[in-house]
Order: structure tokens, then sequence, then C-alpha cells
């Protein structure tokens, strides 16, 4: 045990100073060992360690160890490196769980900066419409006919599987209910920014105003200090929120400092009625209310301005780019290396699963990033595929104000981590990690996802759902949205 | 016996005429019975029998069965209908392979309308960079330094395995070492329109233009009434080959019957040099050459204005949209709702997977070419779900001029199909089959292929391809193609 202690010791110093850290902390820790465990599993060991895989960091210069390992204890990273700087002198049952990821990717967990999960029980119920069209004649008449708590929970449920299994390990959600939702996203075992929606008419769950600002304020309360749930404020947009709203949602959130996610500038419509009613574009109203600053997160900013621009990355307020979605509902293509030179800070998110997508796969996303900005702008350079993945990464947890705590494999970060597999006819020959990833690979490569050091997905098998009761589940809701359709 | 031959005249009476017909061919074919067979195996047997899925028929009505089944004999479809019309009681012997796929979706086989199928080996070398410095500084040094009929070979065999379990049946190729590419078509059991490419300068097979006429004429001699490969030729553009070489392969071709693969209006370069050059659009100087016709099948046909649609839909000529790769490369967005309503036949292509795609992937081209009408036009019914599978089946047959052999699953074409698994978390609820299948499934949804009747890949395996091998290869490529550009 004593060569363990030293070998330890030796690597952190290797490692940096994360590392002796982590050290450290263990030697406190000791004092308080568990009967009938070994003591060095409690004192020197680690939860969790991947070797030998290609390691993606999106550190802060963005190292690539092609051999490399992640050592995780207690949720979080303790450090990366080459494979070699590993001393391999440790009994085997040292770590919980080993993964020799031989030949494979590891990859920052994806953060799915903009969604609303429980939409996914709509997914595909009608499609190639008008915005207005769908809206009036799907999606609001099925939405009160069916939403309430338990089926927010089997929708949730439903995207957090299909969200882990493509390899998302953070989302951020806008919908009724959040209570639910973050019940359902903490059994998953998902980290999520969640936002209970405010608006301006009867929601599913809350009918007034003060009915809404009650269940946000307990909301926020009960979930303070959660290792997963971040509990948030989600006034709708400028368009379905008065001024009054907006201010009370805002105050509320700050009082909490809790995040604000709203939608902001995501048609031309909206755009053009703001200038009409407030003589501002919606960025400029949003900063004119004192509204924009660095704990909110702005879905989608498709009409902004060079203005709008500086506004925004002056209030270091995040931007989510969602491609699918504008794409599909026609809703402009958002000036995404404009806002990124501006020095915006961009995410990515797929929108709700309805309509706008219709799924929830942010590798598909990422792709479509990229290739919707080339065409746009004429211009093969416009974005690529590592400032997609950064979208989807590390500029996804600046947009979400979490870049201390996740969207890269650095020591002390969440140990929030997929592992992608690289022996499909599709992914070889592989010349460029970040082009094979984004334009290449598929959410289906995704075999490992590990959310703060929990496996969460292994073996072809989601660890923390019940697969077969959601999806038999998901399909009574198909047939009942349908039924109350006729 | 007797009671299946009367179960078999009932249900063929019920079935229609292509079943009667099936009928009677087999009562001749009793005469050539093999030895140890049972006799009704040969008379009245079908090679496969896929029942109880959903059937997206493709046909002239888009008939969808809900629970269907398709009946197919030596390699064609004998009947396709609602699986209650079956009367069940052969012995199970009766069908060589009999596929329950309840709770399954069957599709026509995707056709794949333009590729470059070897160019898999040059996945991801390069790409975000122009297409000047993408051609002159990678893709031309790397094929010129390393493309033999033994690459040629095994690119192939790599884009069979993805493109077969990515449900692509039918693909159109243009390449070099044609008759190499051929070879491995058929032995993977793929469908190919293969076209020999003809260029200006010397090809890594052929240095000449004599040597291109020979090979291509041998070719054409070589492949002629296979029942799988279409052998082509492919003259490579406007811009590449001069009005002789263009003459001269148009003429090769037509000697044969054989369809002609061209890139046409891809740029605007090209748009703008053929208008200075010849003072006519690509379109209406190849019209002026006599040179469209029901045999051409046009790739990109992204610069095409109105008159050339006219000329198109007047000559019958196939047009290939190829939208990841005219977003990748910035080329441009085809006029598609244009083309369509002006009666052009458009099929659909995912281009080379080296810097234009970067995948062979037909589920998502769907996606994209739905999704990029929308937002080029900013109205999300530009380009529907529906039109989007057409696409890929029947008016890809159209495009390739085949629609009377493959596209949808009718009586006496081609056994070419698809079986898609429905139990993944992205595939429920099912609303609608074709807005799940273009904005929701996946390539790995698919779990069956078929071709010609030939059971090609099934549970997991691609039956008719060593997988590992090439997969291993591929990466052997990768490091020589890699090596040869430093």
């Amino acid at each position: 045990m004593k060569t363990n202690r030293v070998g330890i010791k030796k690597k952190a110093i290797v490692l940096g100073c994360a590392a002796i850290v982590g050290l450290f902390a263990c030697a406190c820790n000791s004092q308080a060992q568990t009967p009938g465990e070994t003591p060095y599993k409690r004192v020197l060991g680690a939860d969790l360690l991947i070797t030998n895989a290609t390691i993606v960091t999106m550190d802060g210069e963005r190292h690539i160890f092609e051999n490399g390992y992640v050592w995780v204890r207690e949720g979080k990273i303790v450090s990366v490196g080459p494979t070699s700087e590993l001393q391999m002198g440790y009994p085997k049952g040292f770590y919980k769980v080993i993964i020799d990821a031989k030949g494979k990717l590891v990859l920052p967990g994806l953060i799915n900066g903009h969604t609303h999960a429980a939409m996914t029980l709509l997914r595909g119920l009608k499609d190639d419409v008008t915005l207005d069209e769908w809206l009036t004649k799907y999606i609001f008449p099925a939405e009160a006919r069916n939403v309430n708590e338990e089926y927010v929970r089997w929708g949730t449920r439903l995207a957090a599987l299909e969200m882990i299994r493509g390899g998302t390990t953070t989302f951020v959600d806008m919908y009724y209910f959040e209570d639910a939702v973050a019940q359902e996203t903490k059994a998953a075992g998902m980290r999520g920014v969640l936002g209970e929606t405010f608006i301006d008419f009867p929601a599913p769950d809350n009918k007034t105003n003060a009915a809404m600002l009650s269940y946000g304020e307990q909301f926020l309360k009960k979930w303070r200090g959660d290792p997963l749930i971040h509990a948030a404020v989600a006034p709708h947009s400028i368009y379905i929120c008065s001024e009054k709203t907006l201010r009370d949602a805002f105050a509320l959130a700050r009082k909490y400092q809790a995040p604000i996610l709203i939608h902001v500038a995501e048609t031309k419509k909206e755009f053009d009625d703001s200038l009409a009613k407030n003589h501002l574009s919606p960025v400029a109203y949003l900063q004119s209310l004192g509204l924009l600053g660095a704990d909110v997160v702005a879905a989608h900013c498709v009409w902004v301005d060079e203005s709008d621009r500086k506004l925004l990355a002056a209030a270091q307020t995040g931007c989510v780019h969602n491609p699918s979605s504008n794409m599909m509902l026609a809703s402009g293509v958002a000036h995404v290396p404009e806002m990124l030179a501006a020095g915006v800070r961009v995410g990515l998110g797929t929108d709700g699963p309805a309509g706008s997508n219709n799924d929830l796969d942010m590798v598909e996303e990422m792709d479509l990033a990229a290739k919707l900005q080339k065409i746009s702008k004429m211009d093969p350079r416009a974005l690529g595929a590592k400032e997609a993945l950064e979208m989807a990464t590390i500029e996804g947890a600046r947009a979400i104000h979490m870049e201390n705590e996740i969207g890269s494999l650095e020591p002390g970060k969440k140990a929030d981590l997929i592992i992608l597999g690289l022996d499909a006819p599709h992914s070889v020959p592989l010349y460029d990690v970040y082009s094979q990833t984004v334009y290449a690979l598929k959410a289906g490569d995704i075999e490992t996802a590990v959310i703060a050091g929990r496996v969460v997905f292994r073996n072809g098998r989601v660890l923390t759902l019940n697969e077969r009761a959601i999806i038999a589940k998901a399909r009574e809701y198909g047939k009942k949205v349908q039924a109350s359709l006729k």
C-alpha cells in the first residue's frame, strides 16, 4: 500500500496541481472510512478510470491525447493526460470502474442548450406546415388537451432516454410542470438547467401570473444547491410576456441567483413587431429593461444585428443556436460567425422535438450548424467542424454560464463525458478528429455516457431508465394525443 | 399439396394479375425441378415473405399498408398488400425466408443518385477550406499518389458496407477503374449504375482519351445484361471535358444504350464560365450539342434557371440533388421545388464522402433536402417529408431512368427493400410515417436490407462483405494517404 501511495504521489506531481488537491482531499476522507472497505479505496481510490482512448479535451489549448486517460473521482475529473503518464502499478480493484477505451473517442458530454423535452410526445405530430397552422391547429390544442404532470414526466423520461443515448449530458429545458421535469432529470442522472415557463395566458400548470410566480419561487427554493439540477425561470419571450411578466420573472430569478431562459429574436415577425411596438429590436428592448445579463440564456437570436451583438457580448448573455429548428420552421439563419467574432457566447440546441427538428440529436445539430453557415455565406470556411464541436461543448457551457463546471475535460470539472466507438464503416479512415465527429460520426456511435462520474449508458443500455416502459408509454400517449385531435 | 395449390390460386386472384403471372411462371418452371427439392418449393414457392410490417409502397397511389406483407420470388416482388389477405395455410418451409416484421417499417431500398464510392478512403481528409484549396492541395495530390485498382476495390467495398447498412440498395457512381467498382458492387450484392470517368487529363486508370474510350467500350460490353450492374459512361463535366470528349463519351454510351452520368451546373463558376465561353448556360450548352436526353443523369443542377428547367423536363433528363455536398462546399441551393413543378425528374444523392458530406447516409440526406429548401425559401412548406422520401425512392428511380425496375414496392419490380426498426427512443410516438422517416429516424434504424430478393443485411451483419477486413484495410489506406501528403 505504501508503494501505491508513493506511486500516486509521483504521478500526481506529473499530472499537476489538481491531482495533488485530489490527493489531499482523499487523505482527509480516510478518517471517515466505511467498515469493510479496503482503506486505499477511500483514501486513494478513483471512481472511474478511462484509458487508452483518443481524448478530445476541449480545454483552453484544445489538447487532444491520442492515447490518453481520464481519471474521475467523486463525480469530478481528477486529471487527464497521455496513458503513458499513468503508473499502472495499482491493484485492479483500486478503481471502481476501469474502462479500457482502446480505439475509441472520448469527448466532453454534449450540451443541448435549448429544448422542450416533454414535447417528445408530440414528435412529428404535424410537419411541413406554416408556424401559425402548426401552433394553432396542432400543438396548442394537443397541449391543451393532454399536458398534465404525468404527461410531462413521461415526455421528459423519453427525452432523457434519447438524449443520454445521443451523448447529451446537460440540457436546458423550458416547459410546464418543471418540478416534475427536474425530478425526472435527476432520476435519469442527467444534468439540467430547467426553467418553469412564464406566459401571459393560462398555462397547463399555472393558470395565473401569481400562481406562476409562487410555483416558480417554490421550484427555485426546492432545488437550490442540487448537484445536478439548476432550477431556472423561463419567461417565454417578449411577445408572449408583458413587460410586467418579464420584470417579475427576472426579479424572481435574480433573487435566487437562478438562470433565466428566454426565446429571443427567433422570427422576423418578432423582430418587426418589437420595432413597431418598442422602437427597439428584441435584444435592445430587453437591454432597455435592464434584463440582459450574464445570467440569461437567449434561445435562437436569429434576428440580431451588429448593435444587438455588441449588447449581447457586453452583457455576457448566452445565445443558443438551433439550426435544425430554424431551418424546419423557416425562421432564418442566425449570424453565428459574426456573433462568435463579436465575442458573444454561442451554444447549440435542438429545440423541441415536435415539428422543429424532430429529434434531440446533438451530433446532427453540429453537422447542420456548420453546413448551414457554409451555404448561407457561400463560403466553406464560414463555420468549421471544430467550432461546431465547441458550440456543443465548451462554448455551449459558456452560453449557459456553466463553463467553470462542464464543457471540457479538465481537472476539477464535473465528470460529464461520452465515449464513441470508431469501428463503423462511416468512421474510417480517420484523418481529423473534429471533422470526423461533426461530419461523419452519428449519435448511434456513442457507446458510453458518464454524468457526474456516474456511468448512465453502457453496453447498449441506459442504466437509469426503464427503456421498455418509456417507449410503450410514449406509444400510448401518441394514440391518446391523436384521438384528442379528432 | 393440392390444398396448397388451391390456396395459392385463391390468393393469387385476390392479389391481382402479377401474382397470377407469377403462378404461371412457376408452373412452367416445375419441369426443371432439382432432384431432392420438394416440388412445391419450385412450383409455388416464394423466396422471401415479409409480414406484419407497415409497408410504405411509394407506388402510384402511395399506398401504405399498416399491417402488410411483401411477397418476393426470384428477385422480384410478386405482390404487396395487407397481411390479412394472405392465406397462411402453407407449410412453413414453403418460403425460403419468412421475416416477421411486426412493428417495423418496410420501405423501398434507397437510391443514392450520385456518389464517388471509392472516395470513402479520403473521408474527412480535409474540410472547411475552399473548393480550390481542397482540390489542389489535398484531393488531387492524394488521388494522384494513391488511387490504383486495388485502392478502388477497397474504397468501393467500404462504401458498399456503409451504404447497405444505411439502406441504400442502388447507387450511381462516377470514378476510375470502374470495372473494379462493378466487380465489387456485384460481389456486395448491390445494384449500381456505374460510370467510367472521362476527363481531359490523364486519369489514374486511363492516360489518354483513346484509352478511356477503349476501356469504356470494353466495360459497357462486359456488363451488358447483368442483373445488378448497369455500366455507364461518365464524362465528368462541361468544364473538364472538351466538346469532343463529351461527344465521344455520349456517342459511346448511346451505341450501347448505356446511361450517361455527368456533373451539371454545380457551381456559379461553372455557370459563369459557360455563359462567357458558350454564351449558354451549362444545361443549354449540353442541349445545343444534342446531349440532353432520357439517358442522362445530371448531378447537382444547382445553377439552372427556368428555361434550363424546361429543357431538362422536355428531354426527360434526370437531375440528382446533393444537399449535403452543396452546403458543405457552398455550391448553392438547387431549386428543387421549381424543378419538380416543371416536371423535371429529381433524385437525391450524397456525392462523394470526402470533403463534401462526409458520409453516404441517405436518411440524413432526405432530412437535409427538406430542411434546406424550407430555410432557403423561408417557407416550411417548400419541400416536405413525403417529397424528400420520394426523391430517395421512386423519384430517384425516375431520375436514373429505372422507374420501371426499382423505387417502389409493386408487383413486378425488383425486390429492393429495407426494414427499419421503430423501437428506439427517437422513433416514438409515430404520428406520420413520412415525417418520422425523414425527420426522426436514422440510418442506424435500418435492420435489414434486401436487394434483388437477396437478404444482404440482417441482425447487424452485412452478409456479403467481410466487414472487419474492410475496416482494417481502410485504416491502413488512411495512414498511407496521410503519409503520401507529407
